[in-house]
């Protein structure tokens, strides 16, 4: 018979494990943050074939070290300033192994009540931290909010709503969806997902947010030749440079036209947690959903998005399949939320353990000084670049992204950041718009501090 | 400032939650298997607010047996038989553990190259040990394998792509997709949010399994009145029955008709490691995708599906879209696999690590037995139920699920059912088809053994 890992032993290497996650956590500021390992060389380090016999969880522990760390990117780096931030924390990361243990699937309510309405309650509190309208809540019973895996799949998911809801009006490659030219890959990859024939590049003004009138025009203009607009998504804080689009007058433009508007606060949203920076999502009365990553700057460990719509009904609509043996009293009588209907998937982890843990464990406020104290810090490297001859601000920065160009042109800018990453000391990430290659800096990784944005700056300082 | 959990105290709260995990996995078996709660009493233990100051980690714990606890269904009882089970072990919950503290984000390569690099090779394990075609292989470089957070996520990647493939030859909305009368629900729904006009239900034989006869007339019916057939779904191992389709003969009609052909074998994949089983897989040569859950039966925690295609190159088609943020040396060169082009989200999760990890603790061996345990037991069950007058079994039981009813009628069949579910001690789960219902008994739950299946068919016979 097949031995499994007895109680005594879980806890033995459970130990092991807990040491193993603290001391990478303790050392990760001194380690390189990128790697520097060529392609194949992990895949070449694992054996072609499984063992036929059990392993030591000792030989597990060990090729951590020896195959999984060359080829770790430190995203839990202090010294972490690319891309966005994907944050962890403590109590995320214990939660993490709670739900492990517990093993649940929160398809249905039945299949696991707890899952389903912790979600429902947490889900609830960001509504008021964040400030969100109050229709939102899961308690209203109108609108509501639900865990997705990334907010890929919560766009995606609601593009589908926005096609399945005007179905019988045009043929969906008809269809139209507007995003400003700003707007993250993933609404352009939902709309191809989703079949929908045309996703139109509203342009931008100045500081890249979109241009109302310019999607009015190409509104009027698609229903003039015939085609059908269904949605336009808005973004607070696009990726390139945190640009805010006007949240409020594309949700009147969308209310006059009778599309479905989406809001992306993928990485701004947990900033809303400050009151302070609600001055970018003034009126969220027009918006039909709204999307955030706990998982970026909210350090609670992806997989965590939020999706909250404020109509439960045509989300339902959309998704509801109930075959025979998923069928149960508590669906049947419409008390509960069967979150399987809130999303493509049909299983679900308990994902909402880590977002109580973490809001819990800093507390609302912990959590705000966490935001405030990054935006500080961005701002202060703002204005050492802006007062550098060498250095030129790219974009404005409403949050904890700072965006800059080397004066010497395209090159020197390529060179610089490339120059940050080959240090190993911190990342960066290039990007471009247009023409233009600009470096971004990030601020935003949980255990970021004053020390390490000086230390990035002297680093810009000596390698521009 | 905030104060994050120190190192030190990570490793104290770890470890209380290595024992709390531990001391469950060690007194599940003992509680009942499902809750016994109202909707809405788990909610009203959380507070409607979230709390402004920080919590003890202490706090989090109790709450763990005081709030979790009684809405807790528990799906990792050796009790359990219903559904199909959603399976952990020891090594998978630690590696989850290992995974969170580490917080990659696999998106691209260069991102994470272990997360990457470890999941191309334990895919391509996998691809020996269930005996599927060689082309599978990432290493092939042709076709290869992708880990998904479910079955229905890759269903519906795979049906989006069989549609983008065609769509050029028919408006979705004349699009047909063709899957067996018994058919997870989770097709019926990628059908639905892929936009494509027509689910075509197959009729089956008596033992449930797809009519071919049936499928080439309804494909011609379908041609004929000017629809676009695009895909057919087998199944090795249905959801209500376990059933398997002719997976070869359904493979020679989409083969002659143009159609992408997938294979879901969320269950009854992880027997395949078993050679005796891949009776039920004879001929996977004109297979476009296949998809298993490891988080079924092999022992790895949800989420953890992975997907296979023959050729990568649609999928990549399909999925890819590369603004400048997301571009770099490694992808560009295209030596690499960069996961993001391989579903709808673009954020990963380290999810290869459990599953290397269950392989390497257990050995190949040590899941064949564990299969092969649960197989004997499910023989056994229908043996003692075929013996027995009260009883008659509903459909053949290739794998580890049995299906029986009462021979007194529905009524009699629904209240055992139920009792079974109200004693605490076991959980099965009844289920329909046209107007008979019945009950299964899913065996398949990590722990399970001879003692369990005993004392379920004890509790069988007392109250029936």
């Amino acid at each position: 018979m097949t031995s499994h890992m007895s109680p005594e032993e879980f806890r033995k290497h459970g130990y092991a494990v807990v040491d193993w996650v603290a001391r990478y956590l303790e050392t990760v500021e001194d380690l390189p943050v990128l790697p520097s390992v060529e392609p194949g060389a992990i895949a070449a380090m694992v054996p072609d074939h499984a063992p036929e016999q059990p392993e030591d969880f000792q030989a597990l522990l060990d090729d951590l070290d020896r195959v999984v760390m060359p080829g770790v990117t430190n995203w839990q780096s202090p010294n972490w300033f690319a891309y966005f931030p994907a944050n962890a924390s403590p109590p995320a990361i214990l939660a993490e192994l709670a739900a492990a243990g517990l093993g649940q699937q929160g398809m249905l309510w039945s299949t696991s009540p707890a899952t389903t309405e912790i979600e429902m309650q947490v889900l609830d509190w960001l509504v008021g931290l964040m400030g969100l309208p109050d229709g939102w809540r899961n308690a209203s019973g109108l609108g509501g909010g639900v865990i997705q895996m990334s907010a890929s799949d919560a766009t995606h998911a609601v593009l589908v709503v926005a096609r399945h809801r005007r179905r019988h009006e045009a043929s969906v490659e008809d269809m139209v969806v507007y995003v400003s030219d700003q707007a993250h890959s993933s609404i352009e990859k939902g709309v191809t997902v989703a079949g929908i024939g045309h996703c139109r590049k509203v342009p931008v003004d100045d500081a890249f947010a979109m241009d109302v009138d310019a999607l009015e025009s190409m509104i009027a203009a698609d229903e003039e030749r015939g085609l059908l607009p269904i949605a336009v998504v808005s973004a607070i804080g696009t990726t390139a440079t945190t640009a805010v689009d006007p949240v409020a007058a594309i949700g009147r433009v969308a209310h006059r036209w009778d599309l479905w508007h989406h809001v992306d606060a993928a990485y701004a949203g947990t900033a809303m947690i400050c009151e302070e920076f609600r001055i970018h999502q003034p009126d969220l009365s027009q918006a039909d959903s709204y999307t955030f990553n706990p998982h970026k700057w909210m350090m609670v460990n992806f997989d965590c998005n939020v999706l909250w719509v404020s109509d439960r009904q045509p989300l339902i609509d959309t998704m509801s399949i109930v075959p025979p043996y998923l069928r149960n009293d508590a669906s049947d009588t419409g008390a509960v939320i069967d979150y399987r209907d809130w999303h493509v998937p049909l299983g679900r982890r308990f994902r909402a353990l880590k977002l109580w843990w973490v809001l819990r464990s800093y507390g609302a406020e912990g959590i705000r000084e966490v935001v405030r104290e990054h935006v500080r810090l961005a701002a202060e490297m703002a204005d050492r670049l802006r007062a550098d001859d060498r250095f030129e601000l790219f974009a404005p920065h409403p949050f904890g992204l700072v965006c800059f160009t080397h004066r010497d042109g395209i090159e020197r800018t390529r060179e610089l950041a490339a120059a940050i990453n080959a240090s190993g000391k911190a990342a960066v990430t290039p990007s471009q718009i247009d023409d233009t290659w600009f470096i971004r800096v990030s601020i935003g990784q949980t255990t970021t501090g004053q020390r390490h944005v000086d230390a990035l700056w002297g680093l810009i300082d000596q390698l521009a």
